[in-house]
C-alpha cells in the first residue's frame, strides 16, 4: 500500500539493496528522522538529511538569506516530528562558480538565523563549486527520555491535532511561481520548526509527521503507515493559514489546494490518543502553545474533509502522485492538474 | 598562519557568523569529523560530510559504482582519522534527468558494498532531480573509549607514520584526466578507509589526519595546526604506492608529484610520541597492519624530503594553492604549474 505513492515506491527501489542497520529503531518511511539506538546506552540519535536542489533550480527559493534559512529549518523540523533536542547540523554547501561574496553572506546569515531560531549550531560542513547552486544539510540531536515518537502508532478513536494552521508554504510558492513579479510582495516567509512543541508533544503522541510535503501527503503518509483513516471534522477554514486563505480569495482558488500542494511548511501533523487529551493540552499550555484540534483516527480507509457544505473524501494518493510525475515542472500545470483531480473527489451534502 | 592556505581562508570566512555549539570538542581545522560530546554522557560523536562534485563534473570520477564506492569511504577516512566506531552514513544523491535506471543501481552497489567495507549502514538520506549529478553524505560515528585523536597535538620528536604507501589516488587521477581513453586500463582504483587501523592507532598518536586532499596537503595541514615541521627520512621511492611509481616511471613525472596531488587516497598520516612507538607497533602487529614509518616531527617549520640524492623542501602552501586557484582546471595545466613550483623548491646536496 505505501508502494502505491511513487516517492515511496522510488525510495524503496533505491533502498533495496541496502543493508539496515541492526541498531536502527524506525523501518523505512516510519519516522521523519532516522532514529539510532547507540549502542550499549539508551539514548537515541535522530538524523536526518534534506536537500534544497529543485527549490532552487524553479526559482521557488531566489533570495540567499531563504536559501540559508530553509536549508535548516527543513532538516530541524525532522528533529522536531520526532521530539529529539536538537544538537546541530552539518551543511554543505555548492556553489554555483558566479555567485557573489554578498550572497555567501545572506546564505550565512539565513542559515546562523534559522540555527539560532531552532536551538541548534552549525556543527560543520564541506563546500563545492558547480554549475547549479544546491545546498545539503544533515541534522543530528537526540532522545534520553524513553522512546521516540514516530509516524506509526495511531489508533481509530485518536484525535488528530496540528502544531497551527496550514497551506502558508503552499500559498508562498504560488506568489513565487504563479504571480507576475509585480505582483509578488517582498519576501517575508520565515516559517519555523516546531523543536519545542515536538518535544512536548513527544511525551503524549500516538505518531506524529511533519508537513513539509504538504498536509495532505503528510496524512496519506500516516494513513499507509497506521492502516488507518482520518476524518477532517471542522471546516477547512477554521484551520487554513491566515496567508493562503488571502492567497485562494484572491486568485479564486479552492482551500483545499493549500492542502494539497506539495510545497509546505514545517508543522506537524499528530495524534493523540482521547485519555492523554487533557494531559497533553495542558503540557501545551505550559510552552504557550495552542495546537489546532482538527479530527480524529478513523478505521475507515479514507482522508475525508469538510468543504463548504460537502463531505469530500480526498484522493491523496493521486494529489502525491501528481506531483512526483512531474517535480521540477510549471506550477500552472500543476495547479490545473490538481484542480482536474479535485472535480473527481467524491462528494456528499452534509 | 592556516589562514595563508586559501582553503583554510574560505572555510574561515564561510564559518565566521556561526556561533561554535558549545559542546563542541574541536576547533575550526583541527578534526577529520566534527567531534560532540553528547551532553550528560562521556560519550564523544563523530559527524563529517563530505561531496562528490567537481569529482563528477571534471570526469574523474565516471564509473557510477566508483562514485557510489567513493562518497562513502571519503566520509569513513574521516571517522578513522579520529578512531571513531563508524555507526553509518545518511547520503544525498542529486540525480540527472537522464540518468539510467542501470547506472542508479550501480551507484547503490558501489555504496552498499563500501558499507560493508567499513562497517557501516546506510541509515537515510534524500534524493533529487537536477541537471548535474552530485552526492553528499554524512557520516556518523562515536568514542566511548577516552578522548579523541585529532589535528592537533605531536611535538617535536614524535615519529610520523603513514598507514600505507602514498599516492595511488594521485596515480589514478592522472590515468583518469590526463592520459587518452585508449591509454587508460579499466578501473580498478577502490581506495578503502582506515577504520580498524584509526582505531588502534588512536589510543597512541598524538596527531592523526587523513589524505584525502594529496599526502603534502595533509603534512602542510599538521605543521600549521601544530605550529611543527616534518622532516621525512627515508628515500621517496620506499613510501610511494607501486601505482604511483609505475605511472611517475611511465610518464617520466618525479615521483614527489604523486604526494602533491590534490587527489589523494583515504590512508592516514599520524604521529607517535617516541616512548609509546613499541606499544603502537605491538598493537598494529595483532591486527596485521604494517604502518610505514617515514620521518619525525621537527621543531623548524619546513617540510623536507629525500629526492633522488638531495634534501629538498617543498613548498607545501604553493603545492595547495595552485589548486585551490584553479579547483576545476585543466589537469594538464595543473601538473605543468606544480612541475614548475618543484622547480623553486631549496634543495641541497646530503
Amino acid at each position: 500500500m505505501l508502494n502505491q505513492i511513487i516517492e515511496n515506491y522510488s525510495i524503496e527501489t533505491l533502498a533495496r539493496v541496502f543493508t539496515r542497520a541492526p541498531y536502527q529503531q524506525n523501518k523505512l518511511h516510519q519516522s521523519d528522522a532516522e532514529l539510532i539506538r547507540l549502542p550499549g546506552t539508551e539514548i537515541t540519535l535522530a538524523l536526518t538529511m534534506d536537500s534544497i536542489v529543485e527549490e532552487i533550480e524553479t526559482g521557488l527559493y531566489s533570495d540567499p538569506y531563504l536559501i540559508g534559512w530553509m536549508i535548516v529549518m527543513a532538516n530541524a523540523s525532522d528533529l522536531a516530528a520526532v521530539g529529539a533536542r536538537p544538537l546541530g547540523i552539518l551543511i554543505n554547501e555548492t556553489f554555483s562558480k558566479d555567485i557573489a561574496g554578498s550572497a555567501k553572506d545572506k546564505i550565512q546569515n539565513g542559515i546562523e538565523a534559522a540555527c539560532f531560531n531552532s536551538g541548534m549550531y552549525v556543527l560543520g560542513g564541506d563546500t563545492n563549486i558547480s554549475t547549479q547552486m544546491e545546498m545539503t544539510g544533515c541534522a543530528v540531536g537526540y532522545i534520553d527520555t524513553g522512546d521516540p515518537v514516530t509516524r506509526k502508532g495511531c489508533k481509530a478513536g485518536d484525535i488528530l491535532y496540528i502544531s497551527d494552521r496550514m497551506g502558508a508554504g503552499n500559498a508562498f510558492a504560488v506568489k513565487q511561481l504563479y504571480l507576475s513579479d509585480s505582483q509578488k510582495c517582498s519576501s517575508n516567509y520565515l516559517p519555523q520548526s516546531r523543536i519545542i512543541e515536538g518535544q512536548t508533544l513527544a511525551r503524549f503522541a500516538t505518531s506524529c509527521m511533519d508537513t513539509s510535503d504538504g498536509f495532505f501527503a503528510a496524512l496519506d503518509q500516516l494513513k499507509r503507515i497506521n492502516h488507518s483513516g482520518f476524518r477532517l471534522e471542522y471546516p477547512l477554514d477554521s484551520f487554513i493559514h491566515p496567508l493562503a486563505y488571502n492567497c485562494c480569495k484572491s486568485l479564486n482558488l479552492p482551500l483545499w489546494l493549500m492542502l494539497a500542494g506539495h510545497h509546505g511548511e514545517y508543522e506537524l501533523v499528530f495524534t493523540i490518543a482521547k485519555e492523554n487529551e487533557d494531559s497533553f493540552l495542558q503540557a501545551a499550555d505550559r510552552i504557550n502553545w495552542k495546537p489546532v484540534r482538527i479530527g480524529y483516527v478513523q478505521e475507515e480507509l479514507t482522508i475525508s474533509m469538510l468543504d463548504n457544505e460537502d463531505t469530500v473524501s480526498v484522493d491523496t494518493a493521486g494529489v502525491r502522485n501528481i506531483f512526483a510525475e512531474n517535480p521540477g515542472g510549471n506550477v500552472q500545470d500543476y495547479i490545473i492538474k490538481l484542480l482536474n483531480l479535485g472535480k473527481t473527489f467524491n462528494r456528499r451534502k452534509l
